[in-house]
């Protein structure tokens, strides 16, 4: 069994609300050391056998086209994990 | 300026209705590499200085407080990364 990490997050010059209210809340948990929060998408894509490059490249594949909105998201990372 | 990941993911055993959709409209792009997907949440958080051991526990203690939601989620990373 395999186990693939795909990250998205909001391309940078999309306003992400979500960041937005995390750092306003920040500091009601007594947090003051970030001037920014951006807030995105993990998916983890369990695989029956080995993670090769046919797996890798269908995360890629799933990535792009479902998992994120090109126009407002970047796919970051599409990478094999250890269990 | 340095940045601080924090990934969020559900607990195994909770159910995840996202991942679960996700997995069945996988087919429809011709993918059928993945026995599960689970979905999680990817945070970005950004310093002013470099990262230390202070802004590491910042993130830590955000993760677990603010960010996560710790009976249904697992903090599964805490990590300075490259800009």
């Amino acid at each position: 069994m395999g186990r693939i990490v795909v990250d998205i997050m909001p391309k940078p010059e999309i306003l992400d609300p979500q960041g937005k209210a995390i750092l306003g809340a920040l500091p009601r948990v007594g947090i003051d050391s970030f001037s920014a929060v951006r807030q995105g998408k993990r998916f983890e894509l369990t695989t029956e056998g080995e993670v090769g490059q046919a797996e890798l490249d269908a995360a890629r594949k799933a990535a792009e086209e479902l998992l994120s909105n090109p126009i407002i998201e970047n796919v970051v990372r599409v990478e094999a994990v250890e269990e």
